[in-house]
């Protein structure tokens, strides 16, 4: 078909190709109709609730122009898969859409497909659908992915309630240290960092964790959740604003890797900019204190590591940070939105 | 919260205003959770099969740059809906991804959006979530569409018999001279068209229809339907090869405009251009010879123009297509393809 084609951006590899190819071997549920249709055919059971959700990735903004293809292709399914396991749900299905320069090597392809796949088989969630077009640049890639979760039991933004414990999953700060790493790699030798640190960082950078384990816990125990895109006291407050309520999070109590806690060693200003930095991707929970034994069985069973970082407050102050002296930490930033 | 966000892109009108000022607003399904969560929480009723599409559009690939906002918003969703229609679906929910500019200005996402609800109150289909980031450009907005059809009565791509009656909707080639026009005013002289002419052609490109009205039709009558996105013959052929057969299309039978039927009087070379442009949006459908009248009858009744343009053929020969002469036209050219 490639000679019979009218083609904006003149690429040698069709998208015909590029989809059976790269695309096509990965969406082997029967609702992708061998990505032969432009649809997806999706039957949901009787009692689950679809969760939908959207996430964009733009090069130079959500990740670098050097990233390996592999981990920006996990990393476009992971930033989805956080959303769905903050609400509760499992991945079922995703759309595709990738805007890319028609110059792209058939190497990038490869690479970003088996990064989808890696992740595919982590967490059982399969592309069904999607579209290829030509940009000029840079690479947009947008997925919606769908989740299931019985009918009901979605955990919302909302819903918090004063005195709930605030948890978060994971350690907090590493993606920031590890984008300022890709960025300047010389910082590595002024935060006294190994190779085996440096890596670490900004892999966590790459390569989020989808926390899946924490799935039914939440959905069992959790009140509230949200993941961590924007930073970790920006999306706090926007659980606790929606839920009309405020929230405290104590500095001291954060969990930081032990790469993270090396850097902050040498130079303890990166504080803020860790809590306030973004793309962790973990996941923060409000659980009412009743529930909180429960919880933190739960996610032991699963291996999940999760934190207790402060607790929502009554009222609608907003988020109060702590810092670890005791005393309130006046943040100059929030959070990084990505707009 | 616009002091405390460190944004990437440095707009003066953040994330969070441009959803509440505009997109919250044509949020007004339960689902969408007032856009105050970042995931919307869909329930499909027992008996319906979830029909999930996305299309991305790239300015200056398939809009251009200076084309109104309110006509980009409201072609963003038709090339979506125009992808459920084929399956005879009717649009459900959508998810909208903007990556644009930080220095957008506002009047723009107010046209965007006023785009969106005009065909948001045409054809019942609602904003439940999405995803807002900045982007150096072009402007990049991906909608993934959600809709619903009985189970088991969606329309493939395939599925096509020999024989089977080959339907279009509406008319061909406008796209794709409204194109033409956009980029080179002076083409309305050569082609001896009106500023009404122009201005229909225009508009034809930039404001698609969607055939709301060809659903029930297609789901009662057809075996198989596609939309026209990358010209009438290549998506054809796409139909015809996915069902394992040949289509013919007899050009004589293809419905051209008024207006396109004055350009093609002009200047007759267009025909084969008109056939194998991008960006018509209107719906090839296969229908078996037994069902042909009532088909036509459901079409009529609703208003939905339809043409018989030929037919399925048995074996695997791809598209044949046939000039107003009555023999073979050899094209040099099958399609466009935006990739």
């Amino acid at each position: 078909m490639a000679d019979d084609v009218d083609r904006t951006g003149g690429g040698t590899l069709g998208e015909f190709d590029i989809i059976a190819r790269y695309f096509a071997p990965i969406a082997t549920d029967k609702a992708a109709l061998g990505l032969r249709d432009d649809a997806a055919i999706l039957l949901i059971s009787e009692g689950y609730e679809l969760i939908a959700t959207c996430d964009t990735l733009v090069e130079g903004v959500h990740f670098l122009a050097n990233d390996p293809p592999v981990t920006v292709g996990y990393k476009a399914l992971a930033v989805n898969l956080s959303d769905l396991t903050a609400k509760g749900a499992r991945g079922y299905a995703y759309l595709l859409s990738l805007a890319v320069p028609h110059d792209t090597p058939e190497s990038w392809f490869e690479g970003f497909a088996s990064g989808l796949r890696d992740l595919q088989v982590e967490s059982g969630i399969c592309l069904v659908g999607g579209d290829t077009t030509a940009s000029p640049g840079p690479k947009t890639i947008t997925i919606a992915a769908l989740g299931l979760v019985t009918h009901g039991h979605a955990v919302l933004r909302h819903g918090a309630k004063a005195n709930d414990r605030l948890y978060v999953s994971g350690t907090i700060g590493d993606a920031y240290l590890g984008l300022r790493l890709l960025e300047d790699a010389s910082l590595a030798k002024s935060w006294d960092l190994s190779e085996a640190d440096t890596n670490y960082l900004t892999g966590r950078y790459r390569r989020p964790e989808t926390r899946a384990g924490l799935v039914i816990a939440l959905r069992n125990f959790a009140q509230a959740a949200i993941d961590v895109s924007d930073g970790l006291v920006l999306d706090t407050e926007k659980l606790a604003t929606v839920s009309h309520a405020g929230a405290v999070i104590e500095t001291a109590r954060v969990p930081f890797s032990p790469a993270a806690q090396k850097a902050l060693h040498r130079a303890p200003e990166l504080l803020e900019a860790m809590i306030a930095g973004g793309d962790d991707y973990e996941i923060v929970a409000a659980v009412p204190e009743t529930n909180a034994a429960a919880f933190e069985a739960e996610v032991r069973a699963k291996g999940a590591p999760v934190t207790l970082i402060g607790r929502i407050e009554g009222g609608r102050e907003g988020v109060r940070v702590i810092g670890p002296d005791g005393a309130p930490l006046k943040l100059a930033r929030k959070g990084f939105s990505h707009f």
